[in-house]
């Protein structure tokens, strides 16, 4: 994805630590595990500070209620919640504010370790998720205020908000850290072979060319 | 809990079937396992419908941006969203609105099965909770609208609208049936014998049966 | 809980390290990873020490035929076998003597992170648990020796030594640290605010304040 | 494993439905699946009974205080506790009173899907395991009255009797159905070539066939 | 994806049954649990045979000797070794083998409930996989007879045979049903709106429609 | 067992670190968590190196297509990957090539934490496995080049080459540290007591003396 998302994004890889969030996590084997953000070890999930340095506002967030940083002049903006609340660490679970303005959309994508869900707090989206192979379905629909929508494990969705004002939504997933893999970047931004990808696409190299000239540009 | 909850919440048991709901579930075995109403195949979580036969509204759910049902009347409502929306089934989550008016409080409750996070869609609330034996410490906080605040798996928590205007919060939970243990209820609407709990509360017969009387009115 | 069993459990809070104990752990992934009580990494679970200096006594513990300490002069009494235990680290297990006095009670309470079973080794207790909401079913019955009773993860249970000999039991936890609330505890040790309790327990504030009294003398 | 054993433990199996018996379960989803005996319906674990008719005994069972069915004739004894106790579905535990005449052994054996503790309830073992390939080290001890020892998934152990009094353990596996597998048996009883397992014992084939004879004996 | 693909990738999908396959699933609660292909039970993962049916030939497959039906006229084939061994049910595991013909690819591809492994059994592939957001990093390398090389869960990989020889590999999902999801047929193959592609990819709607008509023949 | 097979295994060993092998592990918690072999951190599962250092030959393991070292001159042989693979840690799988030369046999062992499949790449063996008590039957099959069979977690099996040319096995696994306990091993080289041994095989100590021999023979 080129410029805004990417900016707008970052804040999501900086949470996410070594790697980027999930469902089905293993259990917790204490109250809390809070992240210790000093700390050098590196485990799967995350270490934890000392239980009796924990505080209530480890486990507090602040401004789901306003739109994404960046999304005043771009088309969608992304305010993740994950190890930014470090109380998450061993929760099995994370968030995520999206904004979308009209005409924007939140390009197709999935994450690698959770099931989501989502509620519109405001405005109106397309919102959709493709099945597996070989079916390929897409199972979608118009969401409104306080509209939900569930999106199986790993499964490829996205938003199209193809209304007339800004739409934003609270997504919930299920893992504390659940990876986002943007498919046109895992495409087109990584340095796959140009004839490989066009192969995938049953198009010819030139038209890879011409899409991938647009990924590479700040 | 009487009255207003009482009603109000058999939304959620009616949502979650042969129990009540829970995080850190099983992983799916498939794309989706969309809850079949129809079938009386008992299993540990709830057998799936014809996959062919599944269609966009089984991961739908209406209403969050309203009040419960009840609210309008009472201090507190509760609108559940576990297999309220089929689709849920085996993705390991499930939500619910929770609205406090003036005055109101969620009382103190936990849910064996599951941690949770909360975000306020408006008003403001006093939320916390209580860490395990042997501290028993308070982690609590004013939240406002945007606001995010998590619960560890298992742990006593409580809202309490000490504001002027109704408080709204949608609360995102880590399993498909987290349950709801309200501990008053627990104490006093289930038929515990009146000495083991006076000396539970270190207190006398007379105020348990004082205190049960009014558990036990509709 | 004033006095004996704070006394008393302390062994629990020790032994489980940074938080308390549960079943349905992580699966562990070598043969054993003893906890090396020496190490400073804090994560979820536990450090191992090095397997190579790991011994029989790793996984040995001994006293369960007596008492817990202090039970002599208490109605109740706690011996927790958890990290007590260092070999148990990963197991996902964990193990309790609880022992009432006649005309005592080991207090409703649950465990957030672990299902039990407990066996009665001698004496009788009334022994029970409640279901979650809305029907806050009492299931409880009558142990002798030789008895075992199981309590699903996360409800609320109890025991009762109305009989005229003292009582003991052997727990069986399913996590390595399945965590303790006592609900009493939870509703009135902590600092939650007297008129929150009030509403909660549907009486007044004198009513709450009188039983606080009681959990706060040392 | 030859007569006594045979006739005891088939209570385990019987006990275990369709296998045996396991710690690491995937979690419950609901407060409790308790195992409807009359159902066809198989799954990975047990399907439930209907909710509103689990009653108190659903969870309860009885005798452990006494040896094993046939113990008094045999040097060893065995009574399984997992669905015995319909209630221990989804609950991740099982259980079992192990005896031991003098003299007696309850022979090598693992549990595939569960570790293990035990505590002697009266008499004196020696207990151990061994750890796996390359260093098969033995971690063992003599255990009295009250004493407990753990032992990780899946590792062989065993109990020596190599006292003058008869020893009774009371198990707890971290699973509802961890399965029994006994070494002796598992090469022996089942029909493994002979060549093979004269190769495997690193001896001839007469070796074999002399040993074979004894485990065919009704 | 079109054509070649397709008719030989149907395998996969008939054995996964209601969805398709995945690691790090629930643990087994029996020794086996035999897919009972007769059974209209349907629950998260397959139900059982009766266990006193279940034959060797259960957990057996033939033919991964040789090349995937189709392959000879196609640029790429697919064996997949799921529920077509019916034992998998519950083990955590299955298998395909994939055929790539001189210049074929395998596409970018991601198995949304499963990581993955893969050993060269012939021939000589480039195979790697791409980091999730933001880095986007390309693992890749050129892979000859006997290497193997590992894939995270969810990440996409693809293979691509730029060499001049026929390429076979055996690949192990850590999954009964890991999920197969074809990046390029996720675009291009479900109806996802024009305009929303063309925004995706950073290029016009008619770059868009070029390249689904590929898609569309079958 | 002696000689050959301890000589060649040892690279399983070396290659589990603290311990050995298993599948149904843990689910990660972010992209991958290459196992970092410099640290001295000891945990659950092995400690991660900085991402940010991780190069695709992490993930890459050659020679599966040539015997493991050590079978030119031995009746088998042994490959193992699991961190020789560091990109294996957290992904729930480990693989071995297994070598058996004719007329050898790759002796009765199991996996603790693990469920496996194998491939036969050459040659031909009988392989089986046993299932639990009370059965203990016998579920084999000869097997030749390109045949798949697969073995539930925990029991006990084997492979045979009765044939007249090499074999050749390539097995995958459900943990990234299964573990493998040799039946024999376990029994006679560790420390056993000798008449808790003829107890064991229903046979005199003498029998068992002279078995126990030749496993201390280096």
């Amino acid at each position: 994805m080129v410029g805004g998302l990417l900016l707008v994004v970052t804040l999501l890889a900086l949470a996410a630590g070594h790697g980027v969030v999930v469902a089905f996590d293993p259990n917790p084997l204490q109250d809390f595990c809070v992240y210790d953000t000093t700390s050098k070890v590196r485990v799967n999930g995350l270490p934890c500070k000392d239980p009796a340095a924990v505080v209530a506002d480890d486990f507090f967030f602040s401004g789901v209620d306003a739109p994404g940083r960046g999304t005043a002049s771009l088309r969608y903006g992304f305010t993740a919640l994950s190890v930014q609340i470090p109380g998450l660490n061993t929760l099995g679970a994370s968030h995520a504010r999206v904004d979308v303005a009209p005409g924007g959309v939140f390009p197709p994508h999935y994450h690698p370790r959770a099931s989501e869900t989502a509620v519109v707090l405001e405005g109106s989206v397309y919102f959709g998720f493709v099945t597996s192979y070989p079916d390929n379905r897409l199972l979608a629909r118009v969401l409104r205020r306080g509209d939900v929508f569930a999106v199986p494990q790993g499964l490829v969705h996205f938003l199209y908000n193809n209304g007339s004002e800004p739409a934003a939504l609270y997504a919930s997933l299920s893992s504390q850290n659940p990876g986002l893999v943007l498919v046109g970047d895992a495409l087109f931004a990584a340095p796959l072979p140009g004839d490989l990808l066009a192969k995938t696409l049953l198009t010819d190299e030139g038209t890879v060319h011409k899409i991938r000239a647009n990924f590479r540009r700040p």
